[in-house]
C-alpha cells in the first residue's frame, strides 16, 4: 500500500472538481438531499452496502429540523439538480444521513470514518477576489454557502471510499463510512448514533479542514477541548396593547425576552471548569407604539464537561421561565441542538502521530490542539469509547482566505489529497490491528 | 346651503368608489405619490390653487423618511398605477404633501382643513369574511394596508373640496386644504407646519374615523388628551466573537440593546402628569453561536405635556448611551417622529356642538372625549393657536369590524357623507365669522 | 362661643409647653406609650369617656408592628418617663390608640376629630441654630424625632378637647376624639377603623401642619390627591458559597433582590391615572467574597385610586416571586403598611371655607390643594363616607425651618392656637347640624 | 538536628497556650497592634534584628485601611491589653507588619518565612459545644474572631523563630520572618513587598492551616490554583425626592447600585481560563418612601492569571461607571484589596515532598492541591520568583469543627507542632543550599 500517496496526489484534479460541484450546490442542515443522493449513488457504485433514511437515523432524536414546507422545496430543488428521486424519497423528513459498509476478506477490526455534509446559512461573497466567484463555482443557492469546508469533507470521504474499494484486498476487518447531515447547530449526529449504527465500531476517526491548523501540509492528530453544548430557542407570547392609552393591559413579551437575555448571562461561573453562555439572537415586538406581545431568543450553553453544560442548561431553563413569569407572559422552549463533551483516545492519537510522521507527507505533525468549540462528532466518539473502542479527531492544515463561517471563506484544495492519504493509511492500519 | 345634507347623501356611491380605489392602492408614510397626485389633480380640476413638494414641506423637518431606493421604487409604482409623472417628480424625496387654496368673494376668515393620506405597514387580511377581500378592493400592495381609515379621510377631503367649490358663492373668506403625508409614526405634520403654510389659518379643523366613537351616526366635537410624543431608533454596534472560544473578545450589542430596553422602562414616573415609555421592537444578533455585534431598538416616549415628554426623552437618551457604555459598544440614535401635546379651543368646540346638534343628522353628538394617544395634527393645532387662531379635532363615529391597525380593520362607509356634510357646514360657518 | 378665639390665643404658652414636652419624648410607630398615656389621662380628667388598647384597635389589622422585644423596652422607657403603668399595660402589643367620647345635652350630629401621635425615625439635628437644640427641647430619644409635626397635632387635639369640655353646654350631639398611632408608614389607621369605633361618625375632620401650606396664618380647607398606597417588605434567602472556589453552589439572594428592585420599576404605567413605585431600601450579602445568601427590599406602591394601587401591588408581588425564581432563592413578603385613596366631601369643604373666611382669623383661606402623597387618614375618611357621612382634611399653614422628615424640621408654634380655634368652631358647627 | 521533632512535640503545651491567648484577643486587618507588639517583643528577645512600621510597609500601597478613629481605638485597646506603647506608636496608621532577621555563621541562602496575623470580622459562636467557649478562650473582642487559623500561624511562626534561634549554630545563610497584617481582604502583602524587604529572599515558604487538607497528620507540599483577585468598593450618590409627589426629581442611587450588581455578573467569561465575579454586599436607600440617594456595593474579581483578573476589573470599572450614568448619579470607586496570581516553584515543592516523606512525621504527604481561592501571599511569591528565587505554599492538615470563616471554626491544635517541625527542617535545608 505504499503507492497510496502517489495515487492521491494524482487525484487532485478529480478532488477539486468534486469539491467545486458540491460548493456550487450547498445544502444546509437536514436538506442535504442532492449531496446525500450523490454519496449514496457513488458508494453503491464502488461496491459498498449502503443504508440511508430510516435505516441510519432515529427520527425522534433529530433536532432543529426545518418545516415540512422547506424540506419539500429542498427535495424538489435537489431532484431538479440531479438527485435520484427514489433516494430523495427515502430521505424524506430530512433523514439525509448515509452509511456505506464494506467487509474485507482478512479478519480485523471495525473502523468508522465520519464526514459531515451540510452547508452554512451564509450569503457567499460575490467579490471578484473570492476564488469561487472568480472561477465560477460560487454557491447557486443564495443564502447557503459551504463556509466551513464540509464540501471538502464529503469530497475526501468519497475519495477515501474509492481508494479503499480499489485496495480492498490489502484491507482487514470492516470499514464503515458515516456521512452525517446537520453538523452546523450540532443537530445531526445524535440521531445517527441513536440508530445504533456506530455501536460495533472499534476505531473511529473524523476530522476537519483548517481550524487552528492554518498551515499547508500540517496535520493535527488529536483535536480536543470540545465543549459540551446545548442549543435552545425560547418563544415568549404576551398580550399587546396600545402603549399610550392602556399600557397596563399589555403583557410585555419584549421585556421578558430582554430580561431572559440579560439574566442568562448572570449564571454563576462553575468552579470545576469552563462554562459558556450566549444569547446569539433576540427578536421581539411588532411596532414602535404597540406594547409587544411576541419575543424570541436563540441561545446556547457550553461546558468543559457534560455536567457543567447540564448545570448551565438547567439554570437557563429556570431563568427563562422566571423571565416569562416576571412579565406574566407564556414561554415555550425547544432544544434545537446539542453535543456532549468527549475525551480523546490518547493511544490512538500517538499511533497516528507516529504513522503520520513516518509517512513524510506532512511538514508539521502536531500531537494535540485544544479547540474550545463544539462539534457533534463527540456523540460518535463518546459512543465508540463507551463501547470500549477508541476515537480521535484530526485537523487537516490549510491556509485560509478568511475564517470559518465568513462569507469569503476558502481553503487550499491541496489539503484534500493529504487528508485522503492519511485516512486511507489509518483505515488500513487500524483495521489490521 | 340647507341642501348640503341632501347632496352628500347623494354622493354615497361616489364616496364609496373613491375610498375603495384608495384602499386598493395604499401607500405608507412618505410614499403617497399616487394618492397625492390624485389629490393635486382633483383640486386643480375643481379650481383650487394647488401647492405641493417643496412649496409645502420643509425638507429638513421631515422625520423617518425611507431610503432613496425605497422612495424611487414607490415613485415608479405610483406612475405605473396612474400617477402624473410630472407631479411625482415634484414630490421626489417623499415631499408628498399637497395644499389647495380657494379665496371667496365674500370677506371672512381663513379656515384650514387637514386630511392625512398614508397607509399602515400591515398585511391585510385575506379572509373571505373581510369585506375588502370579498368585494375585491383588498390592498394590492402586499404589506401595506389602509388599516387606520386614512383612505376615508382623503375621500372626505376631496368631497368637501368639491362641494365647497360648487357652493363657492355661499362661502366667505378663504379655505385651505392640507393633505398631509406620514401621520403614522407622527412624522409628517412637522415639516408641513414648518413650511409656514398654516400660519394664516384662523379656524382649523381635522378629525378621524372611529377612534373611541364606535357608533354609526355619532359625532365627537372635541377629541383631546393627545399626548406629546417622540419616536427614536437606536442602533448598537459591537464586535462579534466566537461565543465558545473567545467570548471575552466580543463587545455585546445584544446585551446593550436588551439592557436599554429594560432600563428605559425604569424611568421614574412624573409627578406632574402622565408619562409613557415603550420599546416596541428589538432585534439583535446574527447567529446563536456568535457573540452579537449588532442590535437595534425602536422606542417612543409620551407625556401629558411637552415638558413631560421632553423629560422622558432626555432620560431615554442618557440611558441608551449608558447601556452602550455598559457593554462598550457604539450607539447612534435617530429621532424618527414626534408630536407636541396641544389644547383644544373650547369655544370652537361648543359652536360645533351646537351646529351639529341643530343639524339633526347625528344620533349622538358628544362634546368631548379624551384619547390618551398621539396625533401629529397637534403640530397644526398648536401653530394655529399660537398665532391666535382656534383649532379642534373631531371624531366621526362608525361601527368597526376590527380595531385600528388590525389586519381586519374596516369601517362603515356610511360615515363618509356624514363627515363631508359637517365639514362643509363648519367651513362655511367659520369662514363667515 | 365668640370668645373662643380670644381663649385660644391666651393658651399659646400652654400649647408651646405641651408641644415641647412631646417633642422631647418622641415615640415612633406603635410605641407611643408615654404619649397615649398622657392623652388618656388628660381626656379622663376633662370628663371624656376614654377607650384604649383592645377597645379601639383590631389587633389583626395592625401592620408593621415592631418586635416584642422593642415594644417591651419602649414600654419600660415610657413608664420611666412618667407614663401610667396600668394604661401602658392595656396598650401592650403596641395597641396605643386612644379614643375620647363626650355626649352633649343638645341633640345633634356625631363629629369625629382625628390626631396622629407617632414620631419619625430620624436623628434630630444638634446644630445650635436648630431651635429645639437652642431652647433645650431636642429629642432625648436618640434616633427618634418629631419631624412631621405630630407633637403639634397631639397638642392641638388635647387643647380642642379641653375647650370643648369647658364649653360643653354650647355644643350639640357627640364629639369623638381619635388619637391614632403609627401614621408614619401608614400602618395605624386601618386597625382603629377596623375596630368599628368610627362607624357612627357623621362629620369627620383631620388635618396636618404645614404640607404645601407654608405661610403663617394660612388655612387649607380640603387637602386632596391622597394616593392609595401599599408597603411591602421582601426577604430573600439563598445559599452562600465561596465566590472563588464554588460559585455554582450558591443561590444568589443579592442578585434576586437587585433584580426585583429593577424589575419593579419596569411595571407599566396605568392608562387610567397616576401610579407610583419605589424600592426605598435594599440590603443584601454578608461579605465581599461570599456568594450572598440573604437580601431584602423595602418597597411601596401608590395609585390615584385603589384599583390602580392594587394593580401595582399585584404586579409587584408577581415580580418579586419571579426574581426569587430567577435565582432559585426563597422569598417571603409582608405587607407592612397601606392606605386607600379617598375622596373629599366638597359640601363640607365649602362650609369650612365660609366659616374660616368669616372668622377673620386667617390671612389666606385656600379651598383646595392636591398633595400627591399618602396619609392613612384616608381609612377614616373612606369609612365615614361609605356610611353616609362627610369628611375632609385640612392643612394648618406655617413657615418651616426645613421640610418634613428633615433632621432640622421645626414649625412656628403660633400655628397651634389657630388650629385649635378652627377645630373647636367646626366641631360646634357640624355637631349642631 | 534530628531531635527537632522531639522538641516540637514537647512544645505542645506552650503552643496551645500561645494560640489560645491570641484567639482571645483577635485583631482584624490593620489593627494587629497587640499581636504585632507581642511578635516584635518575642523576636527581639530571641535575638532577631527586628523591623516594623515604616521600615517594613510602603504606606501608599496599603489597601482598605480603616478610619483614623477606628485605628486609634484599636491602638488604645491593644495598649490596655498589654501591648508595648512605644511599639504601637511606631505602628500608627495601621503599619502593623513585623520582620525579624537572623544571619547565621555558616554561609548559605536567604530563606523567607511568612505568617499572617489578622482575624476575621465574625461574631464567634457562644455555643457550649464550641471549644473556645467551653474552655474559656472565646474572643473578648465582640465581632472579631480568629476564624481562619491565623492565631495558629502566628503561634507557629514564633515557635519556629524560637527553635531556629536555639539551633542557630546548625543553620546556614539568613532567615527572614515576615509577620504580615491584613491578609483577610488581601490587603496587606502588597505594602510589605513594595517596601523591598523581600527582595533578597532566595527560598520563600508560607502555608495555611486546614484548607482542603482536612486530615490530621497531613501535609500538602504545594498549594496552587491561587486566583489573581481585586477588591473594589463603589459608592453611588444621587438625589433623593418624595417617591409619591415628585419621583422625577430624584436621581436613583439604589437602582444604579442594583444595576451595577446585575451587570457585573454579565461580564463575558474568558476563553483563556477561569474568571470570577462577585458582588458580595449591596446597601442602598434610606427609607421606603424616599427615592434613594445613596448606594454602595462591595465586589471582587478573580482570574486564573493576572491578565484575566485585569480584564474582569477593567470591565467592572466601566460597567460601574455606566450604571451610574444610567441613573445620572455620581460614583466613586476604591480598590480595597488585591493579589496577583502566582506560580509554584516545582523543584522546591519536590524537595519538600521528599523531605516530608522522609521525616516520617506525616500520615499523608500530598504533592499538590489546587485551591481556587485567593491569598495575597502571592505578592511575596511572585516577587521572590521574579528575582530568581523559589517559592511555595504548604497546607497543614487538620480536622476542623466548622469551615473557615464560620463562627464555629476550630482546628486541632496538634497540627501546630507538625507545622513548626517541618518549617524548621525546611529552613535549615534551604538555607544550606
Amino acid at each position: 500500500m505504499n503507492e497510496i500517496w502517489q495515487e492521491v496526489y494524482g487525484m487532485q484534479g478529480e478532488l477539486t472538481k468534486r469539491r467545486r460541484d458540491l460548493h456550487r450546490y450547498p445544502e444546509s442542515a437536514w436538506t442535504e438531499f442532492r449531496t446525500a443522493s450523490m454519496v449514496a449513488t457513488e458508494l453503491t457504485k464502488l461496491g459498498y452496502e449502503v443504508h440511508l433514511g430510516n435505516e441510519v437515523m432515529d427520527e425522534k432524536e433529530m433536532m432543529g429540523v426545518p418545516s415540512a414546507q422547506i424540506l419539500q422545496s429542498c427535495m424538489d430543488r435537489a431532484i431538479s439538480e440531479g438527485a435520484d428521486p427514489a433516494l430523495v424519497e427515502k430521505m424524506s423528513g430530512g433523514k439525509t444521513g448515509v452509511m456505506g459498509i464494506m467487509h474485507f476478506a482478512k479478519p480485523g477490526k471495525v473502523v468508522g470514518l465520519r464526514f459531515d455534509m451540510d452547508s452554512n446559512e451564509v450569503v457567499e461573497s460575490s467579490d471578484s477576489t473570492h476564488r469561487p466567484m472568480a472561477e465560477n463555482f460560487r454557491s447557486t443557492h443564495e443564502g447557503c454557502m459551504h463556509a466551513c469546508g464540509h464540501d471538502g469533507h464529503v469530497t475526501v470521504g468519497l475519495a477515501v471510499a474509492k481508494l479503499i474499494a480499489e485496495h480492498k484486498d490489502e484491507m482487514s476487518g470492516t470499514v464503515k463510512f458515516f456521512f452525517q447531515p446537520a453538523e452546523e447547530g450540532v443537530r445531526g449526529a445524535r440521531a445517527m448514533v441513536a440508530s445504533g449504527i456506530v455501536d460495533d465500531v472499534e476505531y473511529f476517526l473524523s476530522g476537519h479542514i483548517g481550524f487552528n491548523a492554518d498551515k499547508d501540509n500540517e496535520l493535527v492528530c488529536m483535536t480536543g477541548g470540545f465543549l459540551a453544548t446545548s442549543k435552545l430557542d425560547a418563544h415568549f407570547t404576551g398580550v399587546s396593547s396600545h402603549a399610550g392609552a392602556a399600557p397596563e393591559q399589555g403583557k410585555n413579551a419584549l421585556l421578558a425576552a430582554a430580561q431572559a437575555a440579560i439574566s442568562l448571562h448572570t449564571i454563576s461561573r462553575h468552579g470545576a471548569g469552563a462554562s459558556r453562555i450566549n444569547v446569539g439572537v433576540i427578536n421581539a415586538g411588532t411596532g414602535r407604539n404597540v406594547l409587544p406581545d411576541v419575543g424570541e431568543i436563540k441561545m446556547e450553553t457550553r461546558g468543559a464537561n457534560t455536567d457543567i453544560n447540564n448545570y448551565m442548561m438547567n439554570e437557563s431553563k429556570r431563568m427563562i421561565a422566571a423571565a416569562a413569569a416576571m412579565y406574566d407572559v407564556k414561554v415555550t422552549t425547544k432544544e434545537v441542538g446539542g453535543a456532549p463533551a468527549c475525551e480523546l483516545s490518547e493511544d490512538m492519537g500517538k499511533e497516528i502521530y507516529n504513522i503520520a510522521t513516518a509517512s513524510g507527507q506532512f511538514t508539521e505533525v502536531v500531537p494535540f490542539i485544544s479547540l474550545g468549540a463544539s462539534e457533534d462528532c463527540s456523540y460518535f466518539m463518546d459512543r465508540v469509547q463507551r463501547n470500549g473502542g477508541q476515537a480521535t479527531y484530526m485537523m487537516y492544515g490549510t491556509t485560509l482566505k478568511a475564517g470559518h463561517h465568513n462569507m469569503a471563506f476558502d481553503f487550499n484544495e491541496e489539503c484534500l489529497p493529504k487528508a485522503v492519504g492519511i485516512l486511507v493509511t489509518l483505515a488500513q492500519h487500524f483495521g489490521n490491528k
